[in-house]
């Protein structure tokens, strides 16, 4: 786990919360994608090393929307950037950690992702993330 | 907003919750604090640049109880350091964010902080800090 890469926040209406964001972090939102796997659309803001991402559900079927039912607007889940995906995948499986992946999937931002399940984390969802780099 | 400085993870067992972020995390904590004016104890583990902070009440009037009763265990607040925290206070306060003290209060970490409304910044508590430096 080398550090925060960054950090979820679930949003009901993504234009809405970049507005929000760009005035609370005083810094322009650098970038938007739509995640299609993961039925999300998202946005990012640089703070110091580290990112906020904002996503919104583009189905009610996206996880995004399940947790906004459940619990509303929030903290979604925390991103630690790893080198080694696997080795971390791993290392946490061995600990007794949950994974809710046997592989990393792809995530938002170029990244490879795989995510520990809350009932073992006091209730937080915790990405790993590795940023894919072609050779 | 210079950057995240902490995230602060609201639990049930700060022994049990410590266990699992020193495996997590694969780092041990490096300090606990007991704030008594907020009436929590506290254990902060290096995660990078920042900080990952576990908060456990220690009284049915604390915030970290009633937020527990309300939600259970999870992420608590995001932290984002400031080099001026009253100037920071002013400016968002001028933004429409709605300031939860009127002026900065002593926080754990030899911290001045101020925390904004939930209900203008997409359901999450944002705390502003700055390091206390005596001359």
């Amino acid at each position: 786990m080398k550090k925060i890469e960054h950090v979820g926040i679930a949003v009901s209406d993504l234009n809405q919360a970049i507005d929000v964001y760009e005035k609370l972090l005083n810094t322009d939102c650098y970038k938007t994608e739509h995640v299609e796997s993961e039925q999300v659309k998202t946005a990012f803001f640089k703070s110091g090393e580290n990112k906020i991402e904002l996503l919104e559900a583009t189905s009610p079927d996206s996880p995004i929307a399940k947790f906004l039912a459940k619990k509303g607007e929030g903290v979604h889940h925390i991103a630690f950037e790893v080198d080694d995906i696997l080795a971390e995948m791993e290392r946490l499986h061995n600990e007794g950690f949950v994974l809710l992946s046997e592989s990393p999937k792809k995530g938002a931002d170029n990244k490879m992702v795989c995510f520990l399940h809350p009932k073992n984390t006091n209730g937080v969802l915790i990405e790993l993330c590795q940023e894919i780099k072609w050779l």
